[in-house]
């Protein structure tokens, strides 16, 4: 049988490789060498204002931590393996003052056989090395350039400068007897009809195992048992082959069901009992990017060439329309996370009617009850490498990592059904980064994917030609709005828009010392925690305050502010989300940025706060991805009485069933008054496809002491379709 | 030693696969079964009037070479190998009726120990399936799709539909002693500043070469020895390095000389004495695919996405304008393809001033002979697989042999200094190939390009985004010339762009019997041959006869026809290559669609005609891809007395060196009338940049009794700048 043995670990630090830390400190594994350090040291928290400075200079100097292995563990031919999930950065792991393995890159796990070494026990220990920086006029995102660090530590415009270093997965020692497991794997491939799975699985084992019977069988999600199969062990491998007949087909959640087969391993002693046995849950699902409807018309003339590489997501023959968002990081620390920091978010995301998931290069590749969730939730997930807004090189040496990481990356993720692309990384095409399809890294992941997953699509970054790419405000430098920016935006996905928005006074009060809260001053953890000064200078960034006075002046104190910020995020988000949807099918995706944050922001474009908290936006966006709704095309944001108001209506349906016809009620609610304003018989819908209806205007009425009017549109009979905006609404005189 | 012995083959053909030929003839090796089956049957050359359509049974039956192998080749431990280039296309190999060897591919060569099996001597046969045929609804290239047969033998608009079946390449029995190489290959990377290459020295033996000594040496273009080292096999493997300081770079021939470096291989016998001895030549460049200058800074503000792929050449970090072409097979059947057919088109290709030539994937991939001599002559080479124009799909059995071409075809070429990029094919992001990045045949292309050939560019296709694709006619349906078309153009390079024109009379009567040769008749030669009804309808295709009847009237016979399409095409050409060398450095590359022809056409555009003629606009694109010359922009064709002509004076410059200021006269002749209308006294151009002149405009004189003018460039002092340019002139009253 299998025994595992937790270490104790401490950890330390000093100045240089050679030299051994003064002091010692206990350390959590999988953890963070900055949080063991704060912890000794009664820090209070990193989040919190502007404690995070103190943290800065762990980037620079070598970790180390050390656990001590008792003698005796294994007897009578077991082995003894020193078994890791992932160390953040680059380290040497180091027995009884003997470097026995040396690693740069956080996606690779090994394991070390001690055995031989470990009879008498030791001393393990693992040096971590700083952070890598590549050479950089300032301590900012270049750092990241030479190496696969996610570079989100390294600062960004929503991310404190905390580079986190540590043992970041699982680590520990097991026992194990001479003939085991090291790997169980299944993978299928679908013929055209999407009627038979031929399923090859592959076990690898170690060298006592040789000669020993395996065996495999496949649940249905029901219980059934539905195939199987056998072998013996030779050279450290088995594989077997069987033909499913029609499989239960793996489908986001908003177009069918999820269904989850479990592969079970088993190893056989040599008479015939199990000895071990691995269980391997799985789906089945064929994943395309395809060209839009009607690109190909596109140009009508010689030479025709397309324009655009395909982004529409195809699964199991049907394009769907992905109503989605970006995923960054939870937590600064990925050591810290676990299945459930992921399950409140990942529900969250799955109630909002969010069916796809980008998650973004700048931060890690999540842990697996990341994946594991959203196979059981049926979200699909765009998952980027470690790369974002760089120039990775032709590097030799830096190639090596990322053709290691890249490989440990797509081994461990690609057996989820969740899984709909891979990507290269975040804005490499873009000017600062500068990268090209000619770009080493970039042609190296695209082999890397086909060579291990090459039924999984790959591009090889966002943006691509014809993609949208912002923007991520609610009103432009030129007064351009969301309502008429996207209204003139005619993109084959939108993969990345933002409208931002301040968190709530209660919020904000948990992280910004009381003495900081009002005024607002970007030299305070305003600025800090991304309020001010992320961007465009101290007066603007994430608060937007130019928008803010523009439509409300001067505000009469944080309460007022934040329920104004508060009021652009909501609406803003609602008129992108819906307006793309009506650019489907040539637009195929509506994301916007961000879903999450890895600590407390005082202002965000996200919609779920630090660690799990929705903002008020979070709900206009669940409002705003239903999948079958009624939508108001309205031109402009702020209104004034006796103006003549116009919304044209749409009933959106991406669902995959048809939409009987029926009525639209549209009603206006101006303070107490509600009145009737018009209304639309609209005729049934096909499967997938949004009607457009008709343009209704009428004259705006005073505002009954109000400041604002909302929209309603009341779907007869059903109203978990209605909709429903809040504009501005000023007297005429006002 | 190692003896090669040819073998006396014979070739018939039987209705299905299990039958044996009736007759037997005489075969030539390497050839083509279908001029085999001719010769013997005395018939007249394919090549000549309607005479292929005698030929078209011959790609349905079932064709087999047989050879007989006598006894007592070898002895003493030698090995007897049957060693085969290549066989078009699929294909078994048997030995005394037993089947040995299968095959689909033509690209991938073989060898068979025969040591064993031929003791007593015996029979070998090589069985031919017929041509490869997806299904279609008709006899055309889309019957291509499902094979690496190069499509353009189904048919094209300047190919008969004739498809080649045979042994294409050379093809013996080798008797080699036990120890023998089996393959001596050397690679380098460069460093950064191109001042030391790396070298790596990689040789394959067989089993009884294991324990032997070999040792290379590298000798310098001037003959001295600048690297050498040595190994012992072992594994059948040998392996070493050595650092090379300060190589001779090799360059394209206008950017520099083209120093070669051959690398030798010895194998050692035990007392130290060679006992083999090969030669590989090689040259050292750096070549890049590079986004064009400025192409960062657009667009200018956010997001700053790059928009179109990079498609401009650096060699050993200099941007290089390709002033290029497009190569088609030069013959129909390749195996009749030698060294002696390539070297007067690639010496002519190369006096024209032609630095590149796109390989284009319709065809096949070029003997060792073609790149030799590009290596030779400085011609840059882009090297396409062989697809075009067609959806290869993801079919696992197609990608399997792909893998296999692909794989072979790459370790054949990369070695070659000229080898400038490789790409996946032709037109098959077009809607009539509608294939995509997600393509498993490109991506499948793309990572064996990487792993076998990682310094060598790689693009998907052609055209990808940016570029530009066509025109291929002086004058298109909308009355807009060549002039008015590529002045509008903005593109970031134009790998095809065509301009039709007829045959030499001479030449049209070496293949158009007399009778069919006036009136021009689509259901003749005419139409077999290109010139009428190859698209467009019967009255149209590259004779575009709308176009010379426009500017030309209906002509007065054939002598007149061919005057005035010569007279376009020469005209056209030159217009267009100078308008393109003009968009430098935005546009990088004018390649013309095409340089030559695979069997005699009536019109076409090629500039060579089949075998290797140049037509008159062959001297004309001479003229106009001069590194450095004079050039005036011209807004139009044809013109009329006392009209006013303007043209905007150029002094292009692709040339690595300054050039001095100097003076460029320019001059009007119309019949005997010589009249000098301007003159611009130029400033010094710098390196690799054009200087842009002044517009000049004056009235045109009377006609003077001819139909035409003459623009004369008339550069000071040096008569190779200067240029010409021939237009219409018409009477105001005419």
């Amino acid at each position: 049988m299998i025994r595992r043995i937790n270490l104790e670990w401490k950890v330390g630090h000093a100045p240089s490789v050679g030299v051994s830390p003064e002091r010692w400190v206990p350390a959590v594994v999988p953890g963070a060498v900055q949080l063991d350090w704060a912890r000794a040291e009664g820090w209070p928290p990193y989040w919190h204002g502007s404690n995070c400075a103190s943290y800065r200079w762990m980037e620079d100097v070598f970790w180390t931590y050390r656990a001590r292995v008792s003698s005796g563990a294994c007897s009578g031919g077991e082995r003894l393996l020193f078994v890791c999930g992932g160390v953040d950065y680059r380290f040497d792991v180091i027995w009884e003052g003997q470097v026995v393995h040396e690693q740069e890159g956080m996606f690779t796990p090994f394991e070390i056989d001690l055995t031989d070494r470990a009879q008498q026990g030791g001393l393990l220990e693992i040096r971590l090395y700083p952070a890598p920086k590549a050479p950089s006029d300032k301590d900012d995102l270049k750092q990241a350039r030479l190496s696969v660090k996610p570079p989100v530590a390294y600062g960004w415009d929503w991310h404190p400068r905390l580079i986190p270093l540590g043992i970041w997965q699982d680590t520990y020692v097991e026992v194990r007897p001479p003939a085991h497991f090291l790997d169980c794997e299944v993978t299928y491939s679908l013929d055209s009809t999407l009627q038979t799975a031929h399923l090859e699985t592959a076990v690898t084992a170690s060298p006592g195992a040789d000669g020993r019977e395996w065996r495999w069988t496949l649940m249905a999600p029901s219980g059934g048992q539905v195939a199987r199969g056998q072998g013996r062990l030779a050279g450290g491998r088995g594989r077997d082959s069987a033909k499913l007949e029609n499989p239960e087909l793996w489908w986001p959640h908003d177009h069918g069901s999820q269904p989850l087969y479990v592969a079970t391993f088993e190893l056989l002693d040599p008479s015939g009992q199990p000895v071990e046995r691995r269980n391997v849950r799985m789906g089945f699902r064929r994943v395309k990017l395809v060209m839009h409807e009607g690109a190909w018309d596109y140009p009508s003339g010689f030479p025709k060439s397309r324009s655009h590489p395909p982004i529409t997501l195809e699964i199991n023959g049907r394009a769907i329309f992905a109503r989605g968002t970006n995923w960054v990081p939870p937590e600064i620390f990925p050591g810290t996370i676990t299945t459930e920091t992921y399950r409140p978010l990942l529900k969250l995301a799955h109630d909002a009617h969010l069916n796809l998931l980008r998650s973004w290069g700048g931060g890690i590749v999540n842990k697996e009850g990341f994946f594991d969730l959203c196979d059981e939730l049926g979200l699909l997930v765009w998952q980027e490498f470690p790369l974002a807004c760089n120039p990775y090189e032709d590097d030799p040496a830096y190639l090596r990592v990322l053709d290691t990481e890249s490989r440990s990356i797509i081994q461990r993720v690609r057996r989820h059904p969740c899984l709909a692309m891979w990507c290269g990384g975040n804005e490499l095409f873009n000017s600062w980064s500068g990268m090209t399809d000619q770009s080493l890294a970039l042609r190296l992941l695209n082999r890397n994917c086909l060579d291990l997953d090459p039924t999984t699509p790959f591009i090889a970054t966002s943006p691509l030609d014809g993609m949208g790419h912002g923007d991520y405000r609610f009103r432009d430098e030129h007064g351009q709005e969301v309502h008429q920016i996207f209204l003139k935006s005619n993109h084959t996905a939108c993969p990345e828009f933002g409208c931002p928005g301040p968190s709530s006074v209660e919020y904000l009060k948990r992280f910004i010392p009381e003495s900081e809260l009002w005024p607002l001053r970007a030299d305070s953890s305003w600025g800090i925690h991304h309020g001010l000064g992320a961007w465009g200078g101290e007066a603007t960034s994430w608060l937007c305050l130019p928008a803010l006075q523009h439509y409300f002046g001067e505000p009469a104190g944080l309460e007022a502010l934040v329920a104004q910020g508060q009021w652009l995020q909501t609406e803003g988000y609602k008129v992108i989300y819906e307006e793309i949807r009506r650019k489907k099918p040539v637009c195929s995706m509506a994301l916007n940025w961000c879903y999450n944050e890895p600590w407390p922001s005082a202002a965000n474009n996200s919609i779920v706060n630090w660690p799990a908290e929705p903002k008020p936006a979070y709900h206009a966006v669940a409002a705003s991805c239903r999948p079958v709704m009624a939508s108001a095309r309205i031109p402009k944001f702020s209104w004034i009485e006796g103006e003549e108001f116009e919304a044209e209506l749409w009933l959106l349906n991406d669902s995959p069933a048809p939409i009987p016809a029926g009525r639209i009620d549209v009603v206006i609610v101006v303070g107490d008054l509600q009145a009737e304003v018009g209304k639309w018989e609209h005729p049934a819908a096909s499967p997938n496809r949004h009607v457009r209806g008709p343009v209704l205007r009428w004259r705006l009425p005073r505002p009954q002491g109000s400041d604002r009017f909302i929209l309603r549109l009341l779907v007869d009979g059903i109203p978990g379709r209605d909709s429903a905006y809040t504009m501005p609404l000023k007297p005429v005189d006002g």
